[in-house]
């Protein structure tokens, strides 16, 4: 597998780009679009928040076909909690859209991600619409990454190649986070484009699959947005011969899928609101699978735990009492603590260890935290970030 | 009822104080006694984190004889995660304070909280234990308050005079918060004394049903401590005849004991760590009581609405989207949501609203949010606090 440059657009028969139509304040970025040279296979993930996006809920829709050929997105508004003119905004959207592409209203979905609660700005986002389109490029990737981003203060692209059934398949991708983030099925915005051939049903199944060890693994704030999605476009256009039954070129075909998502979460985490680290935290021996995750997941949530992070104050008892509320079953007295490769923590209990070298190894842009349960065979992993005093400035006026 | 000055030693025969005997840095006190004359029938509820304290399971043993003469409590180091030595040093605490109060170990209950991983400094303890016992007094209910303190700004005491039976019977009461406060029973450390004549059950009864409508419903970080408990000693020496029975003097003393728990309860959300006002998140209309609950917690618990709190930003949108996760059984198109008494959602939709008069309702000290999801008849109420530059300041140097 070799990593290549470029996101979305580095699969062939893929085109993008990104333009300002004036929904964010200052000028930046806010309509994105990517849209594959043929009508590709499509499957998505979607946020289980109860209360969903407009746009959300037309893309779940136009999902269903299993093809599509495009999809806009739009940043500095959510189009959620509008009433029904936000489902209808975003039909409006497909349909010019599908217009200007010469395909039917289905076959285009839609995603909205900002603030909740205020009508989409038709005005704005309908004349662009034909920019997007005439603009859109081989090389448009990029502009489109820029263009999703929110609190994001880095555009998040990736594209691997690898070879499938002998031949040459690449897959791209990019996503936002940075706020709002936890995992619950889709935490994000993600678009993944490929020009492998494969199945409807077998995209659907790796894409979740993968989604859930990924995607699913990253928490900024265990806020659970409304607008969520990962949506996967495959337009067939290596001309591998196809991939149709489970097997290895499937397994391979979800190795860079998971290479992608993986890099990708990451970057989420690592951007998170206020961030200045990206921290893994991985429970092992847990008696049971979702033990394992339980522990996880409140360790990455735990407000101490993050702002210990922040502060690179090794303070292990958080992480033990973060474990301790979980509901993961597992007995305290057998619990190992390691920050880095550093056992902090042995069997329950504090152990001595060097406080220079552990704050050193707090200090890195990236950390991970290993809990050992010492209990059964199963594991899990969460990416999160620390909780920096910037996250409070950037959410206290975020609408305002 | 009537309120008066004082707290845990406002009740006839209960005695205490708070010294310094090293554990903090800064020479603040940090040792804390409450004593009844005569033994005390007792009751508790206590931290559901699986990681318990030593001092909290030496008390929990304690407990169970229904009889106590004493509490000795510490601030700045939990007594948590140091192995057996730590039950043991709990125990010595015990059995030192027994001696000098002429009563047996087990009379004696012991609270720790502070810093987990690091053992108890008994010799700055033990010799302080002498000058506790021998200081106490009928008046030292403000500096037991005191030294019970850790990140809390304000000590937090309250008593109230009834009464029962003919009799005037007085509940007293202090406890402090003020970080790693999530309800799960018992969710800081609370002590509470009466002069009370009341049955060991009744008053065992009265104290799980006050805490689950107050101290339970208190949230600050979502962190569930390992050390929390609320204790309560009935000495009866207001001698009034016994509440023996349910009924009239039962439940006044219910609404005694609902009033101090509450009042502690919103001091304690109100003194957060970082707090700038104190937040309470009411949800109507649920279907079922555990809705009400999961929604209301959902709220109080987002870090995306404390920090909107912060920056008193009307971002109603995160309001509705926590609800949306909380797991509660609710349809979006039916919630309204309310900023104090001002409409700011109707029916899952925006509506037009003042934002200078939203804001200004957000700015007060105290602020009531209002979701009804006018699907039921079920209600619940959680007391919370804003998220501030402050509390990550606080906690990314707890410990050094």
């Amino acid at each position: 597998m070799d990593i290549l440059k470029g996101g979305v657009t580095a699969p062939e028969g893929f085109f993008a780009t990104g333009v300002a139509c004036g929904l964010k304040k200052d000028g930046r970025k806010d309509l994105a679009i990517v849209c594959s040279e043929d009508s590709a296979a499509v499957a998505g993930v979607f946020t289980t928040n109860k209360v969903k996006g407009h746009s959300l809920q037309l893309t779940m829709e136009h999902v269903k076909t299993g093809y599509a050929n495009a999809i806009v997105i739009n940043s500095g508004n959510a189009n959620a909690c509008v009433g029904e003119q936000g489902y209808e905004d975003a039909l409006r959207i497909a349909t010019v859209t599908s217009g200007l592409l010469d395909c039917e209203p289905d076959d285009i979905l839609v995603a909205s991600t900002g603030v909740i609660g205020e009508r989409l700005n038709m005005d704005a986002i309908v004349p662009a619409l034909e920019e997007l389109v005439s603009n859109m490029g081989p090389d448009g990737g990029k502009y489109a990454a820029e263009a999703i981003m929110t609190t994001d203060t880095v555009p998040k692209e990736i594209a691997v190649e690898l070879e499938l059934q002998d031949t040459k398949v690449v897959i791209g991708g990019m996503a936002k986070g940075s706020g709002m983030i936890h995992p619950n099925m889709a935490t994000m915005i993600g678009i993944i484009t490929t020009d492998a051939n494969i199945s409807r049903k077998l995209l659907d199944k790796a894409l979740k699959t993968v989604v859930s060890s990924t995607f699913n693994r990253v928490t900024v704030d265990g806020d659970t947005s409304v607008c969520d999605m990962v949506v996967i476009f495959a337009n067939g256009m290596a001309e591998n011969p196809g991939i149709i039954n489970e097997g290895e070129d499937y397994e391979n075909f979800v190795k860079g899928l998971e290479y992608v998502c993986t890099y990708l979460s990451r970057l989420i985490a690592g951007d998170g609101e206020g961030a200045t680290k990206l921290v893994e935290v991985v429970v092992e021996g847990a008696g049971k699978q979702d033990d394992a995750y339980k522990a996880a997941c409140a360790v990455a949530k735990s407000p101490l735990v993050k702002t210990m992070m922040f502060g690179n104050d090794v303070n292990w008892g958080r992480i033990m009492t973060a474990v301790g509320y979980s509901g993961a079953e597992f007995d305290p007295a057998f619990v190992d603590i390691y920050i880095g490769d550093m056992l902090v923590c042995k069997a329950g209990g504090a152990v001595d260890f060097d406080e220079t070298d552990a704050r050193r190894l707090l200090e890195k842009r990236e950390v991970r935290l290993l809990i050992k349960l010492n209990r059964g065979i199963y594991a899990d992993r969460v990416w999160t970030c620390d909780l920096s005093d910037d996250y409070v400035k950037i959410n206290a006026s975020y609408r305002t």
